[in-house]
């Protein structure tokens, strides 16, 4: 068996110099759980101590050799950069400030303005975006507004339960001359039938437990045209384990996607931002042996960008069917082994 | 179903200005065969004409809006890079200048060394290298030396059809102090038991037919420590069509291997350094509807790069079997339809 998730990652973050709790979280690879257990043991262990706002090294840590690894300083590790952005990116971020705050109950949270348009990139490249029509499942992050902006899809549709968020893109795209259609739809109830098979492109940020995981992503599928038609959303390392990647990779293969680009890192989580705390920082902190007091410095929310293209048909397993919500399950890391059922 | 294959996306590459047929191929995210109908279909319609060096447009073309995309200008959308390498990069690019030359009956055909250590360095960013137990399944690349140049793994060893290969790396160890552990295993044979559970990590390029995918990835996995192990291969759009990654995804899953990251265009191939000519350029130039023939002015041979990670046991379907190998199958492009079994 393999020894302590990332410790050795841990210890060499700290040779360079004593870091935050958030820092050192920012570049973990692992889950929430597993940055919580190899902190504390190297606590207990007396490797590393806190002064309640760094953490640092107790004993001189020897590096073998020179060799390291660092993210891209200039893309962050997002591969494919927007170009001919600049006024877009104004517009938008001008358009966000008067975005609804996210709200618990719906487990929202969204991501830097420029991780939007390194997703719209992506697709982008893929030839995902020109005259393709998009279907969004959920859309806290607002990239149907983004996608507007780039006046190349033929049609953008938003699902989401959140009417505030209906309200404000509407708002918006009447004030700004843009098209984006929205719908009121709760994920646990099956895709309306006239969105079936009639999108080329989905994006969804799923809740990450398994039915969260199974509601979002079948549902997209349920939207998707057959043959060469495309899905994005993202996944973190943080809050499912790599039983639960497993489990999704076979759903995945399941409904004829096949993963073709799954990038590490690729969008961030301003949670310092959203000025209503945020569920997980304090949970971390309850469970950690020492004292600690820092707010986040760095976004250390990040989720991994996945893309799937349509082999011939989708399948989806539950077109039809409700979905029983669960907001918890055994993979999380603030309520380890309870599981909860919304409604 | 969607319309042709990247079209749009040559027709922007060449709205930029006049392109070689190896600088669009190299931006082209489908196979190589679907590449040649499309260039073909808008070479016929009038859309794109031939100076027999240079691709350009025939008729005006009107982006719709500014926004665009591009890969990283720094990493090259390799995402995670090396640092303090600058001596290892040196010695390393030093050590190849005897390698031994593609054979085309083996499939071989290496890569950039600096996308050897961008591959490590990777590696190195989730902790899979220092300490370590590798094995490398096929290494004309000579990942083997680069990873024994950082001095950081805890064994290398090298499987490899090719003696040749043997030859120089136990020559090159022996003269610089590196140990690298090499075994001439033809991957038709099943892996030798005494390697059986053994490694931390795998790194292999498979052969990229079905029988490929499975004869390197399964006596891969067959080496591969349960809970937490890893391994990485690359995998081409340009070869493989979108139903196999998904069987292979499907076979990744059956082995409980999770896929974590699938960085594109990863590594690229220099084949116009190899001095042997390539066997796929010929046959391409061959299908043109136009007359072409100006040499691969860039790298366009290109892979995407992907982890997996072991969830619990890993179970490979065949380790005790022989294998055949069929060296091409209906996805090819240079033998479409065609099949052929070495043997």
């Amino acid at each position: 068996m393999r020894s302590f998730c990332g410790e050795r990652k841990i210890i060499e973050d700290l040779a360079e110099g004593r870091k935050t709790l958030w820092e050192l979280l920012a570049s973990y690879h692992w889950s929430l759980r597993d940055f919580i257990r190899t902190v504390n043991r190297l606590y207990e262990e007396g490797v590393i101590g806190s002064d309640g706002k760094y953490i640092y090294l107790r004993r001189p840590y020897a590096r073998k050799g020179t060799f390291g690894s660092a993210r891209c300083p200039r893309c962050l590790g997002r591969a494919v950069l927007p170009t001919g952005y600049g006024r877009l990116k104004r517009k938008f971020e001008r358009l966000l400030t008067g975005r609804p705050k996210p709200v618990i109950r719906f487990f929202q949270g969204y991501m830097r303005p420029g991780d939007v348009l390194a997703r719209i990139a992506l697709m982008h490249s893929y030839d995902d975006v020109e005259d393709r029509s998009i279907i969004l499942v959920g859309d806290d992050d607002l990239v149907s507004l983004a996608l507007a902006l780039t006046q190349l899809p033929r049609r953008i549709t938003v699902l989401d339960v959140d009417e505030r968020l209906g309200e404000f893109i509407e708002r918006v795209s009447k004030q700004e001359g843009l098209e984006v259609e929205f719908i009121v739809h709760d994920v646990r109830d099956p895709l309306p039938a006239e969105l079936r098979k009639k999108f080329d492109v989905f994006v969804t940020d799923p809740l990450e437990t398994v039915s969260g995981l199974k509601a979002f992503l079948a549902r997209a599928a349920c939207a998707l045209k057959p043959y060469g038609s495309a899905g994005y959303f993202g996944l973190t390392t943080l809050e499912a384990s790599f039983g639960k990647w497993l489990w999704l990779q076979r759903f995945l293969a399941q409904m004829n996607l096949a993963i073709t680009d799954a990038i590490r890192e690729h969008s961030s989580y301003p949670t310092k931002d959203y000025g209503i705390g945020f569920p997980y920082e304090e949970e971390i902190l309850k469970r950690l042996k020492f004292k600690y007091d820092l707010p986040p410095n760095v976004d250390w929310y990040k989720s991994t960008f996945f893309r799937v293209v349509a082999v011939g048909r989708v399948k989806p397993p539950v077109c039809s069917k409700r979905i029983r919500l669960r907001v918890h399950d055994s993979d999380d890391v603030t309520w380890p082994g309870g599981e909860r059922t919304v409604f």
